[in-house]
């Protein structure tokens, strides 16, 4: 069973059209799962519902309790993308035994349609979080980088190898 | 450095609105990559646009051969999801050493918008050609498969272990 | 109040992708209107829901009754491409005095996403049919046809004054 | 001929990766007028790519003058929703004689995908300036509103008959 924990992030921001800003709602992973026509067995529970930049380092605590706490060891975390590094950092230093922590998001809502990553990443994330041995992991752009070996490069928005 | 290669199915499908049907034209893998943000060093080459059910034995030793001449180790196939298990199988006893081949493909056309499967399955199998050690995969549903232990349920649509 | 009537055609297609060819289920016109932000009153009836190549005398003659007895004088019919002109003028000469009767359709099913010309047929149509006098008119292409001055080029798909 | 004077507004807007928010590039209209198989005689103006909460009177000055000097009866106006009735007053009061000017807008970006009501209000936009009477109107909802006979409700984002 793979365990997804849903912080926020761009990756579930949608449009309010009476104010003309982005806010959160629902998370889009369920429908997801259905488009993608996953077959995995997938349990879904949303810890928060934020901006990245607003995660605070009892959020980040938050989550590592939860990714200890939680029976599998293969944990998907959508997290918004400005403060991801911060987050893995996190749970790498949080004594999270044995277990495989795919960190993901997107660059536009999935929820603005053809123009989103997001779908593509969910794809690769749960991919990776299969097959890639216990440790923490970014995965975006296509690709995995373990927690200490990626920055996020803000005047392009891609993930790069450090 | 991953090599893809395109052999059409529905993941390539389009919409002819003069005759009403379905047909290949381009693959829409460029812009996917594209919109996936995907910065992966990737290689993309047509070795055919056909529907799997048309797939003959020569076009199946076709793949074959590419898959044991491209120079990479890591290779992602697109191909109908009606035979892909008979190609699977045909590239699994085909004496191609050391490579991780995955196979995928989508149910519903990418060019058909946020219903197709396609995107998701195209990060999955990306995801899982880096990971997974040398064989032959299937990977559907957001799952991979040998290809020995798979099958299609065609009333369905989905795929299943065997 | 503006009365709509649905009877199939590419407009409402959808893809079934077991079969992997395109059928009728319901019509996607409540949730377009909901898209659109509709907030004309409007009434949905489907009368049939057919390629309109298989479309009959006695369908047409059904379709020129539900005008004649419905009480509003506008009214908007979906319809496939391929015979419109032909329902168009079977209402033209059906005896139904002092409505405003527009057809309308698509090349590409609305449930295709962002490439489908349905939406914008559907805004056009519900428009012309609330400014133009009564008539039997054909709405496609951004414009608006009388019955008798229209026809489909078969090999561009666009509709033609004559 | 019909004339589009482009202004800006939602219906434009696109959403920046980068920065996370919303900006204006291009206008979407000839992309729209393709896909929506448009086969009318259209001539798109740029006039400023604004919100229209930052039009000033002299910006609606430059509007008029453009429905004055431009040589077709016929004036669609793309503009943010916030002040469409400011902009419609002032046009009305601006001693353009003969000319059916048609003011539209979004609430949700047509760069958003299959939730924006741009495209239907497009399609209605234009059927309307072809068949309404010389005047100024606001088209939203699937429906025209006379210039000095409608207003945004700002709670709910609908357009209503005063």
């Amino acid at each position: 069973m793979i365990q997804i924990f849903v912080t926020g992030g761009t990756f579930d921001k949608e449009y309010d059209f009476v104010t003309g800003r982005l806010f959160f709602r629902d998370s889009s992973l369920p429908k997801m799962l259905e488009v993608g026509r996953s077959t995995l067995d997938v349990s879904i529970r949303t810890l928060m519902m934020v901006d990245s930049l607003d995660i605070t380092p009892q959020d980040r605590e938050n989550i590592a309790h939860n990714c200890r706490s939680t029976d599998t060891d293969q944990i998907l975390i959508t997290h918004g993308t400005d403060t991801m590094t911060e987050t893995a950092e996190h749970l790498a230093k949080a004594d999270i035994r044995g277990k495989t922590i795919v960190i993901t998001g997107a660059m536009i809502p999935y929820a603005f349609g053809s123009s989103s990553d997001g779908f593509f990443n969910l794809g690769s994330a749960l991919a990776f979080v299969q097959a890639l041995p216990p440790g923490v992991y970014i995965v975006m752009n296509g690709r995995y980088f373990t927690w200490d070996g990626v920055r996020k490069n803000r005047a392009t928005g891609f993930f790069e190898a450090v």
